[in-house]
Parts: structure tokens; C-alpha cells; sequence
């Protein structure tokens, strides 16, 4: 049984409830972070802390929770070696339900949990996903990482009804991202392109380090958004997230790319990610 | 203090919690419905039964409460003679996160609450309310009524900061609705002119009455668009919910809607609706 922390306590897992009146709850006010964990160690923590302060900020929520501390003893509690800290900061529990936050703040609910998840040692990595192509009809507001995600659990299960594992999402012709990682192509030219972060998709933590990284492998990169049809010309096609790391994308839509098999570049950019995971 | 029900039991309020993994904690799968109360009885619910079974759909929510049973039994428990039973269903708690639903399907979280409101004798009736612009960044799936309510929160909020009552949103130029009720004018002409409910908006119990009442009192009703210039221009403007019944909008952006008064139709609609509500 995990211990799971809840608003300043550990408690066994069945044991974290919120009330019913919780914002998250009843409005989805709620954002969230997920941080993944190598050889016991959290990665990546201030990225992580900055995009969930702009979230917070976009959602109106304010909190000051240690998340540091939390997490560190979380992992050691759960003797976590590899696999995720989820943690979720929500509008808190007022006496009543109203769209409107009360004029006297109530505290935000504040919980986080691990999950055990083979991260290096993924099968995905070696076979590659297998995805289709989903109108993206999500909210205005993606580049906060909040808890507004029944349109990506749909996508999602869209896309296992379909015999899939995932669904890219498409939006005006172009590809905006997968429905829960950011997703990146590189094309015909070897250019490795991904959507901006600057609207319309989520800024993603592992993103920052595969640009950076492209770019010391000598990729050129060009942060705009792609279509469909550059996807299905694209040499190879990938994920980027902090439970995926770095995973290849081999068919769209019943379309093979690039030769069918996990990309050359896209290994690289995996292993190399994950080297600098383990160096800290 | 209130007694609440939650999946099967009548607690008090402060008692009623549920799993941090629930999955409209987590994801916001969760759909509700908001009945009104008049004079101890819970009104229109073959119409909500109908809604909330679409919505439920809508995000893949299987469950089979007996509500009007679960409704009656609050109101008794709370002596509740008017207001709101409001009653959520959400996606249940399996035991850890991830975004598909588990293969084993688990129950669906429910749970309901009385909420005692002035219905008829509300102040706003008579004052009307003044409202914003706002552009409408919600999700795709509006039809549906789901907690994905994040984005109504923050306009709502917008509009308070900005001293006014509400919001209604826009979109691609034309008014889709306010940010928890339907928004409708009758214009120059003295047409009854209301958002289409085919997409882009909740199909609103309370405006299928309305559109009912509007047609029996010989006004002419278009089920199309329509845009700020139209509401600038228009005679009369009001939004009708479970919760506002039918409350008329006085000034929209500092600027006054017809005489800058509740319209004399708006009124009878609201009296007219009332006298149904009373008569069951």
C-alpha cells in the first residue's frame, strides 16, 4: 500500500479523501504537475516549479507548499526507485458550491502520490507507438497544466476503441500535440519541428530538454507548427513527456513512418535524455 | 448542517469525501445537473433525466442512480422548501491514476446537495443584471454538462473584477451564451432570438420552457447567432437557467440594453415561467 501525501499529512493511499465541495471537484479547478523519478531522484524540479506557478496563476489558485520536501520524502517512504511523483494543488473546499472562489480564500487541497513505471526500460521505446489523428477540441487555456483533461481521456480511449495507443491532436490543419505529451516530427530535410509553446499547447518540461539537446546532436530545429501531411513525409516521428521521456511514433492512422521502425534520431535523443537524467 | 448524499448514503456535509483518485478530481469526468425547488418539489426532471443521460454519455460514464427517489429524500432530510438540488456523477476511483478507464470498469462516484436559494423573490429580477464580454475559450463538447468548468469560473471571476455581475461569451463574433446560463434577446423587431442548441452551447432545461412560454405569448422566436451589435441594438436581453429562472440583463460593457430597465416581455416570461414552476 503507497503512502500518499494530503494537505500536510502522509496517510495510506485508501485513506486521502477531499470533500465533495472540493473545486476540482465540481469546477476542475485543479493543475498538476508529474515529475519523473530515476535511481530514487526527482528530475528536472525547477521547470517543474515554474510552469506550476504559471498554472497556479492562470487557475487562481495561490499555495506555497514545500514540494521539494514532499516529494524527497514521499520517494523515500515509498522506496521509489523508478516511475513518477504526481502532485495536484486545487481551488481548496468552501462551506458551499459557487462558480465564484469565496471573498475570504479557503486553503487550496494540496496531494500528491508516486507511481512504480519501468521509465528506461520501456517496451515502447524499442516498438514504437502506434497513433491516430483526433480533431483537438480542447479548452482556450492549454498552456496551464490543469486537471481540464476529459477531452484527452476521450481522445485517449478513442483512440484504444480503435485498436491505437494514443491520438495527435489536429487543430486548424495543423498538429498541436499528443493528448498528453508533446509531439515532434523529424521531416524529410532532417529538421526536427514541434509545435510552439507560446499558445495552443503545453509547455512541456521534457520538450525544453529534447530542443536543447537536438540542437547539441546539430539538428536544426524549427519550432512551428506541422500538418498531417509533413507527418506522413517525416523521416521519423516521436513523443515527449515526463512518463514517456523520449518515445518513438511508427504508424499514423494505419501509416507507417519513415521506415516503420523506431527512428535513428529519435533513439539517440532518448538515450541521450536519459543520460542526462541519471547524471542529475 | 446540511445532510448530503453520497453513492447510497445520507451523511452530514462536513463527512461526504471521496478518493483523490477519482477521476473527476483527477481528469474532470464529472457531469452534473442542477434541478430547481419550488414549494418543496423538485421541478422538470424528465428533462434533466434526458440531459444528464446524454452527458453521461458524452464522457463515457455508465451508472444507473434512481435520482428522483435520491432528490426527494434530500429535500425531506433538509426541509428544503426553495432552491437547488444539485447531483454530480463522475468516471468513480480506481486505484491509481491513468488516463484511460480501467479495463475492470469501477462504480461511478455519485453524489447531491440541497442548496437553499430565492428563487422567485430574487433581487436581481427586478434590477437586472449587467454583464460582460468575454471571448469563449471553452472545449468542443458544450453540449454536454460536465465539470470541465474551469474557463466559466474564470470569466465569472473576470467579470467580478471588473465590478459587473456575469459573463457572456463570444465567438467567432457571435454571443454563444453566458458562463453558467443561456443568453437570449428580443430584438428591434421584438423577435425572441436565442443560440441555436445543435452545438456551442448547453441545451438549457430552463430555455426549452422559455422558447415553450415565448411562442405561446405570440412572440417570434429565431433559434439562430446573433452578435454584439444585435445585443447593442437590442430591445430586451436575458439569461435563463435552473438557478436564475428567467433574469433579465440591463447593461452589457457600461452600455444599457433597451431603456436600460428589465423588459416588459422579459418580466412575463419570468411570470409566466413561474406560474408553470408553481403549478408542477
Amino acid at each position: 500500500m503507497r503512502t500518499v501525501w494530503l494537505n500536510g499529512e502522509f496517510l495510506p493511499e485508501d485513506e486521502a479523501r477531499v470533500p465533495i465541495f472540493d473545486r476540482a471537484l465540481l469546477f476542475g479547478q485543479g493543475v498538476y504537475e508529474v515529475t519523473p523519478v530515476i535511481d530514487g531522484r526527482s528530475c528536472n524540479w525547477p521547470h517543474h516549479a515554474a510552469r506550476l506557478a504559471r498554472s497556479m496563476a492562470t487557475a487562481r489558485i495561490a499555495d506555497q507548499t514545500d514540494w521539494p520536501t514532499v516529494i524527497a520524502e514521499l520517494i523515500a517512504r515509498n522506496s521509489l526507485s523508478e516511475g513518477r511523483v504526481y502532485l495536484q494543488v486545487t481551488g481548496g473546499a468552501p462551506a458551499d458550491r459557487d462558480f465564484l472562489s469565496p471573498h475570504e480564500p479557503v486553503p487550496a487541497t494540496r496531494f500528491a502520490f508516486t507511481q512504480v513505471a519501468a521509465l528506461i526500460d520501456n517496451p515502447a521505446a524499442h516498438k514504437g507507438l502506434r497513433v491516430i489523428l483526433h480533431p483537438d477540441g480542447r479548452w482556450a487555456l492549454r498552456s496551464a497544466k490543469t486537471t481540464q483533461l476529459l477531452y484527452a481521456v476521450l481522445a485517449k480511449e478513442a483512440a484504444r476503441d480503435a485498436g491505437y495507443d494514443d491520438a495527435w491532436l489536429v487543430e486548424n490543419g495543423v498538429i498541436t500535440e499528443a493528448t498528453s505529451a508533446n509531439a515532434h516530427i523529424i521531416n524529410a530535410r532532417g529538421v526536427l519541428v514541434s509545435h510552439p509553446v507560446d499558445h495552443g499547447v503545453l509547455p512541456g518540461v521534457t520538450r525544453i530538454n529534447v530542443v536543447a539537446i537536438a540542437r547539441a546532436m546539430g539538428l536544426e530545429v524549427e519550432e512551428r507548427p506541422f500538418t498531417p501531411d509533413e507527418l506522413f513525409a517525416a523521416r521519423e516521428a516521436f513523443i515527449s513527456s515526463a512518463g514517456a521521456l523520449v518515445t518513438p511514433v511508427v504508424e499514423v492512422d494505419g501509416k507507417p513512418i519513415g521506415n516503420g521502425g523506431p527512428g535513428t534520431r529519435t533513439a539517440e535523443l532518448r538515450q541521450r535524455y536519459i543520460a542526462l537524467l541519471k547524471a542529475g
